[in-house]
């Protein structure tokens, strides 16, 4: 963890700037009819947990280079994770993923509880073969022709489900790759058949309280058709293995062109809205940094979220979900845990009874404008107040910087060497 | 109607290269196990339905560039149509477009059987306005925020309904232009719970042998949002009307790079296959003509429907969708309902039991190898012999073109001017 | 125009609060070593040219709803046009379109004086055809496989030039739809030496002083290739014709996916960047209000215009290019202007030589940061004092309603009726 | 090698059949006035490089699945692409990627001869750190910004011309990586001033007789801007570098729709297309089988190449670059060859007169299906008499696993373990 002197001697830097910028939007705000303490008390309650891969440098399949001070392990990555939240004050969860993540919960849990840490939702992996396992995934894992390949897979979600239990988790992730890269390589119907079954094995091992979060995904690693590869398909999935089975919205896994806010409106009203995996895009699952490419679609996205909010049961699971190649993990989750805020925020500030009513006046210009007007508005002194205000960095990333964690970590733990191929 | 002269004229000067092709054709399938005959048997009893307003020339917003001889009403729609099915014999049955062919039904019912047609799906239309309606639908119509807007388009379905029940259809198809150009224009939970609501209305009203079908698409002419955008929400749709609610699949309304034949196999699986308007497309809904862009494409399709065929309860209905810009528009639905015969053919040959095999066995290079051999496979004796034993041309391009069909009508339907339909 | 009387009474509601907004975001500048007004200056100084044929309302192949109130010929629409230049004194000029605009140069010459505007480039119409027009463009213009078509092509695009040449303009824009909807309807080869060749006749006719600017789109009208249909083609024409031949790039008519601001930096860093025409578009070319869909990437295509203004003689030619749907659409090109200056003032708010020194530092986080730290600052503070300084209005929306200017003209332009633009 | 036995075996099985075939296809042939021995003639002199990295088996950023009996280096993949020839006589030369193939010149050619193939294109590699490389290229290579990285990455190219040279190599293929995560992580136009100063340096070191190709490639391994990211980017380096600098062509490296055989021609038509990396796609740069997805459009790629055959100096590289994840790549890279054999085989079968006099006449529906009728021509027959008469086999794939090839193989290559991450 970072010394807390560094962090008050970076936000005595900021302090003077960071009140007159928050006074005056407080003045600015209160003209539009709004009180930025209100703002400021729903940011300061919004959360998203971090994936515990994304504090590993990420690559591709043509190379991955690593950075100085990698994680060795899960306690390594906790207490990145950890650095994160005592910064931001806007990560305090963490989802793991198993096996990378295979430790005994009670030093899991000893460690989440020193860095101040949750867990989060579980997720699986049957994309990649694992030493001494019997049975190869190449041609599937729930899907797979073969029987075994199949029980094997719904094995190891069982094992994710028992860990994650002891760890106070309350959801389990599955995203698969199966698919085919040929036409007629799979018959379409039976596979998603064999992927129907096995699921509804996993959930049948799920507890009472638990949510199975399914993840759609246009295609990759499988390059002509994937099991699960939209949304009607995930949506399908939750109908048929039950209540407690819902869909999971990674933001860079659909089609070209996809409107994704109109998605999680659709998965939103039929109660199917189960989680996001937040990242931005330009191409494809590029799993870059949160906003970073099209803030204004994220933006459009938690518009959707604030809307459903009314209904006291909407509960969807917040996550990031990025592959960092070129910067920092921690830097890079920081910055997008505070992009996610930042449209949360920006979308409560819209007016949404003078939405309602442009939408029923058929007035799409000053329908548009009402939710342009929360998006332009600079919330950063809300945010930075607010993490300033739970102890956390007014600039995370200058405090992190000065904190010289990175060198400090780099010293215990090895550089990595080789060119290695990326694995995310 | 063509003179049938002219077509046994031209069918002698193709006839005995067609008997070398088929016997050679013959003998070639014949050492693959597959026996001609029952291929030729299955694509003579196949046909696909022929859209009334496709035999006008289309156009775009830009522009539209009349062709000569163009048709008046729907009565000389239904000769060209005619002509089609002659000299083809794939398209024994016509769509009508309300109210671009509204008119009494005897006098349609005459018109006919005069050119042996049946009639197939009814389309409504509730995305343009016409003279003398009380409402408009420039925002909308199914999920208009008007109720009495919604009623009006509610009570045009009905009545399209009524007159395909006079003229023997069995079938409604609805496509709406309803969604937004903005972000916030509307708010799509309510946008979709009015078009539930109006589209339950029209289900109700739908005889008991009868199908509706609801038609998705990307965009345009709403180039945000659209109400019924993917299959997903057509899905829903189908799921939430009644059993005889299903989706209907335009083959150019999908995302750019979508697996458009896993959707049919979705679709299919879940029962709510209704049918298809085919047609191709590089770009968007670009309404080309079937398989002049990507043939293997719409061979996949099919692929999936003869997989389907097992099931005796699968008979999703077929029908061509397409705006012929450039070409004369018999002539590219004579080349099109070929097409889509060829596609059919080729997917016969597929030896499926040996495609199940590999399958079972992960050998996707001879899988994906068995679809080919049947795709590569050229069928077009097959087409020709099927279309010359039923008195249709061997070559239906070259006979439409002796017959002069075209400058015939045009001494009788007046060329149309101007510049029509540019928009910028 | 409008009654400036009206546009003070609406100032006077907004201008304590925009003082005070105004006065909060100088002083958060001054904190980040900006100076507000040279800010404001520069606003003040930038104009967008609006298209003459943007006030009309735009439709689809499908249908176009008429407004109320429409112009009726290019002198109602340079009354529409001085309204918007009127309240937002963003947009000094008009971009007139050949035939629709064509008059008398005297008359256009008044009428535009009257209204407060100059002319900006010259368009030419070879994608449509006109009454007694002896060829016909549905096969092409200046590529077009007959000489005599694209002889007449030639000729309108040089009378286009010498109504320009009395009217003040320097530039004639060429866009054309010239292209093919099938495999081989088209040799690409022969057609691109057929357009070149007409091209370099219409550039020789050029006048000295004069800019020659082609445009390229992807698709629509042609639906399988398209003769200027990408940067690299219209990089090659502006070579091969002569130094005063530029490229326009139009944001909507991209490849899904394309990086477009990557395209304004290769084509202004090798001469060739000739003008925009700003719209927004999330499927096709959707021709949206500017900034409406993703306002980041509009702001990107203006860092790398900020970027180039150090070279004096950088100076490209800002048009708006937009087809208004369901919006008034004097309110969509006055709100469109403002986000163009929007995005222009934002991306002079980038701390220029700290971002080359994070780019030189290979500090992504960093150099994206310092981007966003000008994008996410709100500067309709800026937009709006500059508005109201130069006698317009500080919220144009609300003072044109206040004005009932559409209900005015609507008084003397007829009601249009009819369905138009209707092709499936 | 497999023994002559085996395949002479092999082909007893399928010589009949193939004798009829071939006899019925000349005769159909012989009917559209076709010699079809100077098609065959044709094919039989055809060749297409095959990359010494395609008989690994590939992988994606998730994982790999290594197959069994994997080459361990280079002499190895040599053995394996001797099998590709030896059974398809359609590959001729292997195409070297450094510093992976990197050995002795002498031992090289050796090997070679031994297994009778030649060395086609030289491949450098700055998109990967190797050990012991002072400069990484995490952050680029011919455009890092920093000197020393770039003149490292120029010396790695010139290393490989040396190489190449001693090889009888006659071009050096660049594809780099370098581009941006990020918004505003580097500047676009000094970036490419950089990459072009560079590649001069390369130009500059190459032997007369030698063509440098480079490869453009829209995103991936960079995920927000490539530096080669279009053909117009690619022409400018072509343009800039001198006379022996022309394009390289990989069809799966556009923007999603994008008209990839007209991109072709254009190249063509300004004496700068350089080569093609055959293989095919559905999303992305998905390195699938060539052909395997969209065989037309490989067809209209031949359709342009084989247009452009008039001309002598017209002679540009074929290579095949794929990734095998779930085949055995000697099976795909034989099919693949096969694939883009056939495609050649029809478009020769063209009738070029009667297109371009469809095309003079604007007859779009009898140019496409003029097209098409090469394209649905049945030219296996062709091939497989042509590598029959070579002493290659009637079916290579059946040949190949009669042999046991891969069985025998495994005997001495270690089987490799571990999940691993995908390089290709």
């Amino acid at each position: 963890m970072i010394n807390d002197t560094i962090i008050a001697q970076d936000n005595d830097r900021f302090h003077a700037t960071l009140k007159a910028d928050y006074d005056a939007l407080g003045e600015h705000l209160d003209r539009r009819g709004i009180d930025i303490a209100q703002i400021k008390a729903k940011v300061s309650n919004y959360g998203v947990a971090v994936p515990s891969w994304g504090v590993g440098t990420g690559g591709t399949r043509f190379a991955r280079f690593p950075g100085s001070g990698e994680p060795r392990d899960i306690f390594d990555k906790l207490d990145d994770c950890g650095v994160i939240q005592q910064l931001t004050r806007a990560t305090p969860s963490v989802s793991l993923h198993i096996p990378w993540d295979k430790a005994p919960a009670s030093d899991l849990l000893a460690k989440a509880e020193e860095v101040g840490l949750t867990f989060d939702a579980m997720n699986s992996n049957t994309f990649q073969d694992q030493p001494d396992q019997p049975h190869s995934y190449k041609y599937g894992s729930l899907s797979h022709t073969d029987a075994a390949t199949r029980q094997q897979a719904v094995d190891h979600n069982i094992e994710c489900i028992e860990l994650g239990g002891q760890l106070g988790s309350k959801a389990l992730t599955i995203w698969v790759g199966d698919g085919s890269n040929f036409p007629g390589q799979t018959n379409f119907t039976r596979q998603f058949e064999r992927y129907l079954d096995a699921t509804k094995q996993v959930y049948n091992a799920l507890p009472d309280d638990w949510t199975l979060l399914t993840e759609h995904k246009m295609y990759e690693p499988a390059f002509y058709s994937t099991v699960v590869q939209d949304w009607g398909t995930n949506l399908l999935i939750a109908q048929q293995t039950g209540d407690r089975a819902k869909c999971l919205v990674d933001l860079g896994h659909h089609a070209p062109n996809a409107n994704v806010e109109m998605i999680v409106a659709r998965l939103t009203q039929f109660g199917k809205l189960g989680g996001f995996h937040f990242n931005d895009s330009k191409y494809g699952d590029d799993d870059l940094d949160t906003g970073s490419i099209d803030p204004y679609r994220l933006f459009l996205v938690f518009n959707e979220l604030v809307e459903a909010e009314v209904n006291p049961d909407f509960n969807p699971m917040h996550m990031l979900d990025q592959s960092h190649n070129v910067t920092d993990p921690i830097e890079s989750l920081m910055v997008s845990a505070m992009e996610v805020q930042r449209a949360y925020a920006q979308a409560l500030l819209v007016d949404r009874a003078a939405l309602a009513g442009f939408q029923d006046d058929n007035d799409p210009l000053m329908a548009t404008t009402t939710l342009k007007h929360g998006f332009r508005t600079d919330v950063e002194p809300i945010l930075a107040m607010a993490r300033c205000e739970a102890r956390g960095a007014i600039c995370p990333v200058t405090a992190y910087r000065a904190s010289q964690y990175r060198a400090k970590v780099a010293q215990k733990r090895p550089a990595i060497t080789g060119a290695g191929g990326g694995i995310v």
